[in-house]
């Protein structure tokens, strides 16, 4: 245990001196969380090794983050506020076919996917993991919404397009090859991803309300 | 324990006998499985569930399905060995829609959508689960292809579509929503599903390998 990175029993996660002791603790007790994620998985994620990895003592992490269901969540809440921007290559195409290919390039390396497929995971077993990693995926894709808006603005989309639903319609080929399926993804995926949306755009697909 | 339902130590799950006593044990020993993912997760289930509400005794399943694992993979094998086929329209948007429609009905009931969840969440800890989740979806999809092929045929679709992109491009985006993003799925997300999905078919992003 490092006592240094004690913090008072009513200091809640990441709620004041940003940059300083709690904001030190509070990134120690993530990067422990995400090396035990990716180690373990959820299943074999526990306080004790949450508390040997980041040097904070476990009555401390129980006091603070309730346990591992609130340590895994405030992992994702903290991997949710990185300044992380959509791509900008000036036409929708290259947005949207970079777009799909971070995700592909994301999870080509196992141990770079290990963490984020974990907390995937975890969203099966916890309500709390389940409702931060919404609140990281809505956001996440909030900030994306952008590369249609701009479109839009460039005559490269329709109005009126349903900025949302292109976002998650050009990542979600590959979440569904990732996560249910279990295929492979690789660049052409996320090609084929990319045009696909692009030509539902152009064809006016995200705006024309259905039947 | 259900004596009748015991089989020699030689018998592997499901190879002998269909519709006799192989075939109703091995029903039994599904719906249990079923039964417990449904109320209890992967996490949840146990051997000794299984033996319990199936009647059939715990040595008998760990023989001859070798424990948890492999009963959660033979309950998926079962459920791809249905007579489902997919919708038949007559029209490549109607076809798409039903399609769409299937997935966001079926998971519209909590109840229902229990262990088909269960399935899904069970692959992330199981590999056993994982490789029968995706010999589940890979045969599934394939069976689905029919409806691309036939939407080429009568003139619906450009030649050369890539059948296995366009079945999984139509229910991608209501996968992501359930199982990653976390948000609501109903009729409105599956209509523009098969239509963003129709309007890159006809556009032939679909056939044009990508760069």
């Amino acid at each position: 245990m490092n006592e240094s990175t004690e913090q008072k029993p009513d200091a809640a996660p990441g709620t004041r001196r940003p940059g300083g002791r709690t904001a030190r603790t509070r990134a120690a007790v993530r990067d422990a969380v995400l090396t035990g994620l990716a180690a373990h998985g959820y299943p074999g994620l526990t306080v004790e090794y949450v508390a040997e990895h980041s040097g904070v003592h476990k009555t401390t992490l129980y006091r603070r983050w309730g346990g591992l269901e609130g340590l895994v969540a405030d992992a994702l809440a903290l991997a949710g506020e990185d300044s992380w921007s959509p791509p900008d290559t000036g036409s929708l195409e290259g947005d949207l076919r970079a777009l799909a290919h971070e995700v592909s390039d994301a999870f080509a390396d196992p141990g770079a996917a290990a963490a984020p497929t974990a907390f995937v995971g975890a969203a099966f077993q916890s309500p709390r993991a389940a409702e931060a990693l919404h609140a990281f995926y809505v956001e996440r894709f909030s900030r994306c919404e952008v590369v249609v808006t701009r479109a839009v603005e460039r005559g490269d989309a329709p109005a009126g397009t349903d900025a949302a639903a292109v976002v998650r319609a050009v990542s979600a080929p590959l979440f569904l090859r990732l996560f249910i399926t279990r295929e492979p993804v690789d660049g052409a995926v996320a090609d084929q991803a990319a045009q696909a949306t692009l030509a539902a755009v152009r064809a006016g697909a995200f705006t024309a309300p259905t039947q």
